[in-house]
């Protein structure tokens, strides 16, 4: 690899393949990494119009279709996994074989065994891993992590932590891979339950325990056709809603649910952390926003305290815009890419890596685990 | 009975003393009951010139200590029990013997034998009777059941309901009957899920199928004496959070959590239902608002309504002051006392009575059994 | 006087009428004044049954619709005026003159001169006044002048303050009194930002230099019957919408605005103050709240608090209830009247009196001579 | 031109520089333009490293430092003026005399007189031309501007309109030439009432008619070095906080205020609209969210609703993100960008124009007028 360039390949081209696209593009104009980020190859299933179509769009210097020819080629430093979720283990291991640092989105893999597969590959390949938990890299996200470490809460006693979306709430939204184990590998508990498992690690630093879960499918068949919500339908094989108890090791209990049927919440992704010292509570549909309380205050001035996280001051915004001057979603991307990236350049420790998603995915196994056995389950 | 007049004895002079005597000093101002209410008798382990005192503030015409000389006056129409939980049982089943329409605090019992035998008696007896979830008469959660009962936010998918304290979240907070099993019963359980599991059954009309509970105490020893937390410690026997997974009848997950630990939460009874076609959020703290989600809008428009829930058109709230004009904790039991007295006078149905009291019991023994168990466990 | 009674006579029984029946009701439950308070005397222009009845529901003595009779009354200590604006003056000099303590509604009356001879009447009687900016006592609004008063936004900037209504918002709404300059005297600028100036020379302690204002009627003719639109119509006379800017003595500039036709917000009286160290905002809607910006905190950790402001460390909430269970409208004046009452038996100074109330009506002059004069205007 | 190519150059790289680089940066990447936009040529008044250093990271293709030279390039076509406010004038005359196309940052000018100027030579040269109040492309501000106009409001009130930040309210903060009239031409009034001005002509297209305004400096002399705060002084020359009363030829009032004082507002850029149908809050502090109330549903379920601006049907939303997935700040710009490359590709009409910056600018003029002349002015 050369010093002064870093060339990536993606893999993917959906959702998440915009958002990492975005990220290499404007990484450079507001991180100042040191390296020249080159947008070497886009790689996806799709016709050639269309893949030269995005790659234009979005600064794609060339495209591919298959993945195993991206993964050995020279002129590439980082694969970008952003396929669906059956295939990031296969890519992965290949990629960590031919030397390549790897940004992988979450859940890391549609196992506990899988991921730790993963893990052992990046391990002797001894490259550079990212688990694509993104919102460890919003700022008042990290400002809870700040808080929190600091002591700013004390003791924790309990968290609260809920991720809840509406797009599947009408009965006669059509049947999708997301809906079908087989693709999908589970409902919201991989999808947004694994996200508010991070984010508990990473805020608290607690241990997971041992937890009781419950995993229900709300509307078991949709329609094909959304249109004919009258016409055939399809049984729908993953959870709509996931629910799951806690006991951390250091003695706090948790209260985990996720679901994609909370009419009115578009990505109400929250967590709320209690202690003995304070509170916070986040919420990314205000990303922008955290709410701290601090007990140690005299009573007659306590209160939830909303703070504007775009100060020079707080973490990651120093850089971009005046104070009060909100980021997006997309921008967490940026942060996290450069963060990964000047990793690589100034060979340092990253986190989230593949084994905080190996730790996500001990989690979200238990989940399962103590569903099918109907019964309380240790983490392993 | 007098048809001009309701007499009435108070037994308890506590926090829900206040409460109920408050009640029964405004009622008439407020609800214009046929009837006229005579505060006839206080009654409560006390020194005589406390009663005396007591009684003179709120205008309680005489005073007592021995609430079995109460119960059989028959110059009461209605007892009133805000006395200790474990006093409950006792005093309804023979104030119910006297003839007596009762209006008992929550939790009704200390268990669910205890429930079922003061309904039992009641129901013999044939008394009205009142179970003190006055919630039910906070006219934003009146509001919510008559949405949901509308069928305003169509087929529910799940409730999510937290009530949250933190008047015990500072580990130094000295022991007191509340934290002692044997006079308390349990701890944020029967003192706040019980709300919880009311306001549910009021709300959404839901029957509670099956649950998985947690009950974890946070803060295992305090101190005798506040002023001296290095001095002798007392054990807590009680729960200090108590969490549990539901699965309901009709199809629907429940998730509820309750703790007095939750920092910078005063007296956070919450509680969301989200369905087909909208979404309630209800926080008792914002007492005077209800909020609304209708997903039959067109998504353009489409947003959590604050609905100020003190109009005219509102429930109870007709009477009271103009619009944006808000009511407070206390006025709920006036509005409680008001049906109460009128179901009395006008001899109708009224809710919630001793069987909503059972069923909540109901629900609480299960969480109980779950914690024992360490598995799930149908509700009897 | 008898040291052990105060007696109370009440003229008026609409909207205000109601709300001091129900402070005198309830100030001995809370308050435990010294005196006993006696209901002696309702007052007003009504039929005997209707005057009967009101006096049943709240607990007057007597009734009596002359209201020169009941200021003569030797066995009356206090009286209490709620009637309309155009009979202040008359019956409180009346009562000063018979040595009566007097508490007298907002505005203190229809104009400043009047209100100068009302002022100049109670001094030279020698009696207890009060003038009743309620809003005064509501707990969160003395906490916002507790902050500022000790420093803790520092040197005052600016003030910003907002009371809006929307009853008139529909231009159908009928025709009444309140729009008719001859019974009351103004529109929102009297009802409204009267209001708004004591407000802010209770938190702030800043004294109005210099104003401009604007009044506007938006709809300037209204039907005589509601039910009938496009019937018979009467002019409004007043204003529908008061602002004003103003140049307070101290350096710092202010911005008013009062209006009935501010669709949605239904109480919304409001004000926000700035200065070099921190800023209150308040909002009556969110009654039992108080936002706090603390500039003195680090960057990182500064943002409105929102205070629940029903602790017992805060004004005037000690003995209600416990934390987070909030307080109603009707409550401020229990706790008006009781300060009011505890100054007459304990003889000690009280705030807002007539005094106050002359402060208020020279800025509201201000105001009508500056919209008048199409100029600014300097405070008299 | 070519049809295939747009080449832009660029002149200023402050705050400015850096929303417009990053604009033209992703303008392709978000809206699909039919032009390929070539980032040709970065102006600015800096060493050439530092300029090149700007251009590498936002990716310029070339530097240069004098303006005069850039606006006469045949290669060029379109002029992006991100200078100081005092060089716009000329800037934009010259290049419309080349025949460029232009995006001027707002205000258009210094004074009245100069933007009358520089609408002329645009007209003259008919290039297109954009004056940048940004945040008309906010999609809540765009999505409030549709109601309003689509009568959901109904007939216009009142407006409320106030745009507060903070970053002066500390009295030692240094002076700059922000504070200086002659580089600045003023304070807040220009630099955050333009945009309340604009926003309120864009929102509600009500025409103003006459105005009083208030402009006050309350820290008259700032030091110099801010580390020394006992050190020398300058003269603040320009208004700290600006404040003005309007009549709309409508029949609507209106109140503004800005300011830069106000204590733990970071960009509180807000305007509320009231009519006889609905209303509207817009704070730009919550971007991604616009408060709507609707009259027309019933009084039982009426209140400001939360939308969520973020679907695919609000205006420019489409394309970017899952709902709930917020844009920040920067993304306006991208948004202006596209739709202003679009009206020079599909020669279509733009706003907000050089129009719509003068009109602004007379606004702006007649407050200063009144406050010179100490009256209501009539805007010409």
């Amino acid at each position: 690899m050369s010093k002064k360039e870093i060339r990536v390949a993606l893999i993917g081209h959906q959702f998440m393949g915009i958002a990492h696209s975005n990220a290499y593009r404007n990484v450079s104009m507001w991180a100042g990494t040191p390296a020249k980020i080159i947008m070497k190859c886009l790689c996806a299933k799709d016709t050639p119009e269309k893949l030269k179509s995005f790659a234009d769009q979005f600064g794609w210097e060339e495209v591919e279709t298959d993945w195993k020819k991206v993964v050995t080629r020279r002129d590439i430093d980082v694969i970008s996994i952003a396929a669906p979720n059956f295939l990031h283990k296969e890519i992965a291991i290949e990629a960590a074989k031919n030397g390549k640092h790897i940004l992988c989105e979450k859940p890391l893999a549609m196992n506990l065994e899988e991921a730790r597969e993963m893990l052992e590959a990046v391990q002797k390949a001894d490259v550079k891993h990212c688990c694509g938990y993104s919102y460890r890299f919003t700022p008042s996200l990290a400002l809870a992590r700040q808080l929190v470490r600091e002591g700013r809460v004390g003791k924790i006693y309990h968290v609260f932590v809920r991720y809840a979306q509406d797009w599947l709430a009408d009965p006669n939204a059509p049947m999708a891979w997301r809906m079908n184990k087989k693709y999908a590998g589970s409902g919201p508990l991989g999808d947004l339950s694994a996200h508010s498992i991070d984010a508990t690690r990473f805020v608290t630093g607690l241990n997971f325990k041992s937890l009781v879960g419950n995993l229900q499918t709300l509307v078991r068949e949709r329609p094909v056709d959304g249109n004919n919500p009258d016409g055939p339908k399809e049984k729908v094989t993953v959870d709509d809603v996931a629910q799951f108890l806690v006991n951390f090791e250091e003695g706090a209990t948790g209260c985990f649910e996720s679901t994609r049927f909370a009419t009115g919440r578009k990505n109400y992704n929250t967590i709320e952390v209690n202690g003995s010292k304070g509170s916070i509570f986040w919420n990314f549909e205000d990303q922008n926003y955290l709410l701290f309380y601090d007990n140690t205050q005299p009573a007659k001035e306590a209160g939830f305290r909303k703070i504007n996280v775009t100060h020079d001051v707080h973490p990651y915004h120093g850089g971009w815009w005046p104070q009060g001057h909100g980021i997006g979603y997309a921008d967490s991307f940026v942060i996290e890419v450069a963060e990964f990236l000047r990793s690589i350049t100034e060979n340092t420790e990253f986190h989230p890596d593949f084994e905080d998603g190996v730790k996500v995915q001990e989690v979200l196994e238990a989940v399962e685990k103590s569903v099918n056995g109907h019964s309380w389950t240790e983490i392993s």
